[in-house]
C-alpha cells in the first residue's frame, strides 16, 4: 500500500447516526457504508457542536467550537481570520476542492472595508475550497444539467424547480409540502443532485489524476424537502418504519422552548401517524441512495486505483428528528440532532488492527479538521481545538482524551425567542453530554438534564428534580472549565505559538 | 455653548482610581483633575474588563468584552474585522488621532495572507487612529526630541533612555530598579514623555483648526518604571504616603496563586517597609505632573476656544497595587487594579445638571467607546457590547442599567502557570463584582470570594467558607448568563442588524 496521499472527505446533510444497517437498524439498508465500516473504524460517539448546518459546518471547517468561530447560526458569515480546511489545505500547495454544498459566506463587509482583491476574496468563500461543483441546494451546475436533459422545471425559481414532484395524474406538486413526499421528483434518479455531485466527484478525481487532493463531496441529502426520484420515493414501507421517540408527558408538560419550538419548525405536523411513517420512509429512501452513489464512487475509486492512497470519511453534518420528541428536521441537543454516523477509512496498514472496528471515544465535530491535515501530512494550525481522530484509527490508545462532548446552540433568530419573551442575548444554550448526564443551560429558561443510563431515551427532564442539584451545579462548573479552556483565542494560540509559554512580559529580567 | 464637535479622550497608565485629591487622597494633589471633576461628572464605580494594558485597551477600544474581542493579553494582535473607535471615526469622515501609547498591535500574518494593501493596514494598526505622535514607551518622536535636546542618554537602548535617572554624585543609575525610584530623571520636566506628549497634542489641536477631531491622548505614566524629573521625584514625603491595604493572612496563608505571582511580578520587594514608602511617594510624584500638564492643556484649549465644543474624558487604562496584597502592578481583580478614576466633561447644557457630581453606576470600560461615538454623532457598530454614558452625564436615569461589573483574566503567558503546573487552557479567571460581592472563578484553583459589605477590603477569601455555597452557586450561574449573552457575536450581530430577530430561517414560509 503507498502512503495516503489523498482525502475523500464526505459529509452528508441531517442523517441520523442509526441510520446504518450495519448499526442494526430495521429498515434502511446501506450495503455500500456498510462496506466501508468493514474496512474502516465507526465512531459510535460522534457528535456535532451544534444541530444547525452553518455553524456546525464552520465548526468541521475550522476545527474549532462555535462560540471560538462565532458562526454561530446560518448566513453569519465565517470571520475572514479564520483559517479553514480548504485554505490550509491549498496554502500548502494540495488541490482542495468542494464539490456540493459548505453553507458558509464570507465576510464580505469586512473583505470590502479592507480593500480585499478579488483572488483573494475567491479562497474565502465556500470554506476556501476550491469551487469545483458548487450545490448549496441549488447549485448553477446541476441546474444547468437538469435543464440540459430537457426537464420541465420552474428553473426562475431553483428553490422550487429542485423539488416539484409528479402526482399520479401527471400533475406537479410541491415537494416542500409534507403530504407530497410519497411522490417522484421530477427528474430521474441518474440526474438528482446525489447522482448529479457523484458524477461531478468522479470528474474531479480523473481530473486530479496522481497529483495529491482533498475532496470535500458534501451532499444536499436526505435533508429536508424529502422527496425522491424512483425508485427511492416508495422503496420503504411506511409501515415498516420504527416509531418516533417520544412521551406524551414530553407534549402536555414540555419544557418551555419545546411547544414554540415545535410549533415554529413544523414539527406539529409530525404527531400525525401517517405523516411521520411516510416521512420517515422517504427519508431513509435518500438515505440508501446516497448509498448507492457511495458504492459507485468507491468503484470508481477502485477502478483508478485510489482506494490505496485516499483516506475517506464519511460523517453528517447533524442529525434529524422526523418525529421524535414531538420535533421535526434537527436544532436543541437531544441525540437524534446531535449524534452523527462517523466512518474513517484509512488504506494505511497501521490501520489494519481497528478495521471493521466500533470506537466509543467521545468524538467531536472540529476534530475532522484536524485529521484530514494529519493524513496529507500538513501542519495543524494552533487555533485548532479539535484532536486528530488517526492515531485512534491507527490503534493508538490517546493520553487523556475527552470525556465529554460539548454543545452550543443560539435561537435568537426564531419567533420563538420573542413568544418566549427572551432578550437576543439569552437566546443561548449550552450543552454538555457524557457517560451519565447530557446537560443543557440555558439563559433565562429552565434547564435539562437526562440521566442517561436511567433514560438513554432522554424522555424525563430531571433538571427540577431537587435530589439533582450537586449533579447539576457539578456540570455548571464543567461548562465554565469548557468555556474558559476553549475562548476565541485564535490569535492567543499564535502568540503561544510564537513565542512559548513563559516569560514574554515585556520587561526582560536582565534590565535590571 | 456649541454642539460637541471634538472628544478629547486622555488615557493614563496604571493610575488608581482613589488617587484623586478631589477623591479625599490623603497626600497626592491633583488640583487640575479635580476642576475637570467639579466641571463634569465623576464615576466611582467605573471598572476595566481586565488589569493588562493591551487587553484592557482593547476593550476600550472596541466597546467590547476580552472574550469578545480575543485580545486577552499584552501583545495578542487585535483581529482584523474588530471596528476600533479610531477606525470608526476615521470613517465617519473625523480625523481621530493617537498622541501617545495604544499598546495595540495589527494581525500582521493575516493581513499578509490576505494581501491587504499597505494604505489599508496603516489604518488597523495603532488602534486605527491617526498616528500623530506614537509613543508605546519610547516613540521615536520623544526620543528625537532627547536627543535633539543634547541629553547624553544610551539611544541606542530606548528601553534604557527613556528611564535612566542621575545619582547625587552625578552617575547614572537604572530607574527600572526600586532603589532608584527617588533618583531624577537625567530629563527636565519640560522634556518628559508627559511633557512632550502634552506638547503634541496641543499642537494637534492647532493643527486641526475648525474641522471635528477626536484626539486620543494617552500617557506612559504612572506606570512604571517609577522614575520622575524634578521636582516630583521628590515632591511627596515617603514618610507621609499610605500604608499598603493587606493583611498578614495573606501572605502566610494565600491563595495559591498569589505566592508564585507576587514573586514573578516582583511583589516581594514591596514587603520592604522603606521600598513601598519610596516607591507610592514617587508614584504619586508622577500623577501630579500627569495632572499639571493636563492644566496646561486645558488653558491651551482655552485659549482656542475649544473647551465649549470639546467632551472631555479622563480614564485609566487599569490601576496599581504598590504593595497591596503584597502585589506590584496590576492583574488579578482587586480593587486596587480594575477599578480606575473616570471623569467625563462635557460641556452641552444638557450636562449642567450633573456638573460635579459623582454617579455611581456601575460603568465598565467598553462604555467609552459608544460615548465617544455618540458624543460625535457616530452611530455605534451593532458589535458594540458596551453602553454609551452620555445620556447618565446628561442626567437622564437609564432604564436597566447593568447592576454588576465582569471581569477576565489570562494568566497563561506567566511562569506561574507552569509553577501552577496548570495546562495553558486552564489559565483563566472570570470576574463578577457586583454590590455585594466580588467572586472569582478560576480552572483549576480554588476560587475567590469577597464580602465587599463586611470586608470592602478584600482581606478574606469566603470561597472555602461552607456557608457561601449558595451565593458562590448564584454567581456562577450568573457568569455563565454573562458568557452566554456575550459570545463573540461580531458577525452574528451584524446579521442581526441586517435581517432583524425573527423569521429569517432559509425556508420562507410561501413556498408551502
Amino acid at each position: 500500500m503507498a502512503e495516503i496521499r489523498n482525502v475523500l472527505f464526505i459529509m452528508v446533510d441531517q442523517m441520523r447516526a442509526d441510520c446504518l444497517s450495519i448499526d442494526g437498524h430495521p429498515v434502511v439498508q446501506t450495503p455500500n457504508l456498510d462496506r466501508l465500516a468493514k474496512r474502516g473504524v465507526r465512531f459510535s460517539r460522534a457528535y456535532v457542536q451544534t444541530a444547525v448546518c452553518g455553524p456546525s459546518r464552520a465548526c468541521f471547517y475550522t476545527g474549532r467550537y462555535t462560540h471560538a468561530h462565532g458562526t454561530y447560526w446560518n448566513e453569519i458569515p465565517l470571520a475572514i481570520d479564520e483559517q479553514t480546511l480548504g485554505q490550509v489545505v491549498r496554502n500548502a500547495g494540495v488541490r482542495a476542492a468542494l464539490c456540493g454544498k459548505t453553507h458558509m459566506t464570507a465576510d464580505e463587509a469586512t473583505l470590502e472595508r479592507l480593500q480585499v482583491v478579488e483572488p483573494v476574496r475567491e479562497r474565502l468563500r465556500h470554506a476556501g475550497f476550491e469551487p469545483w461543483e458548487v450545490n448549496d441546494f441549488w447549485g448553477e451546475g446541476w441546474m444547468q444539467h437538469l435543464h440540459s436533459r430537457g426537464y420541465d422545471l420552474p428553473f426562475e425559481n431553483p428553490m422550487l424547480a429542485a423539488f416539484q414532484v409528479t402526482a399520479p395524474d401527471g400533475a406537479r406538486r410541491n415537494g416542500w409540502r409534507f403530504e407530497n413526499c410519497r411522490l417522484p421528483t421530477v427528474y430521474d434518479q441518474a440526474d438528482s443532485d446525489t447522482a448529479f455531485m457523484t458524477d461531478r466527484a468522479m470528474a474531479f478525481i480523473d481530473d486530479a489524476g496522481d497529483a495529491p487532493w482533498l475532496l470535500h463531496l458534501s451532499y444536499l441529502k436526505p435533508h429536508w424537502p424529502n422527496v425522491a426520484p424512483v425508485p427511492y420515493n416508495t422503496l420503504y414501507d411506511p409501515a415498516d418504519v420504527p416509531a418516533p421517540n417520544r412521551a406524551e408527558h414530553e407534549r402536555t408538560n414540555p419544557h418551555p422552548i419545546l411547544q414554540p419550538f415545535r410549533e415554529e419548525r413544523r414539527g406539529l405536523a409530525l404527531d400525525d401517524e401517517q405523516t411521520w411513517r411516510n416521512m420517515r420512509a422517504t427519508y431513509y429512501g435518500l438515505i440508501t441512495e446516497i448509498d448507492t452513489h457511495i458504492g459507485r464512487l468507491m468503484a470508481h475509486l477502485e477502478a483508478r486505483g485510489r482506494l490505496d492512497d485516499t483516506l475517506i470519511i464519511f460523517v453528517s453534518d447533524h442529525g434529524e428528528y422526523m418525529g421524535d420528541h414531538w420535533l421535526f428536521e434537527k436544532e436543541l441537543f437531544y441525540e437524534e440532532a446531535i449524534r452523527v454516523p462517523l466512518i474513517i477509512v484509512d488504506p494505511d496498514p497501521r490501520a489494519d488492527g481497528t478495521r471493521g472496528s466500533v470506537q466509543d471515544v467521545w468524538v467531536e465535530s472540529i476534530d475532522l479538521m484536524p485529521t484530514c491535515l494529519e493524513a496529507l501530512n500538513i501542519s495543524i494550525p494552533p487555533a485548532v481545538q479539535g484532536r486528530s481522530l488517526l492515531g485512534i484509527v491507527r490503534g493508538a490508545q490517546p493520553d487523556s482524551w475527552r470525556d465529554a462532548v460539548f454543545g452550543d446552540w443560539d435561537f435568537r433568530f426564531y419567533r420563538t425567542s420573542a413568544i418566549l419573551r427572551l432578550p437576543v442575548n439569552r437566546c443561548r444554550a449550552w450543552m454538555i453530554r457524557d457517560e451519565a448526564y447530557k446537560y443543557v443551560h440555558f439563559n433565562g429558561l429552565p434547564d435539562m438534564l437526562f440521566d442517561l443510563r436511567q433514560d438513554p431515551s432522554e424522555l424525563c427532564n430531571l433538571a427540577e428534580d431537587p435530589s439533582r442539584k450537586e449533579v447539576i451545579a457539578a456540570y455548571r462548573e464543567r461548562l465554565l472549565a469548557w468555556r474558559q479552556a476553549t475562548e476565541d483565542d485564535r490569535l492567543g494560540k499564535w502568540l503561544e505559538a510564537q513565542m512559548g509559554r513563559a516569560g514574554v512580559y515585556w520587561v526582560p529580567d536582565d534590565i535590571f
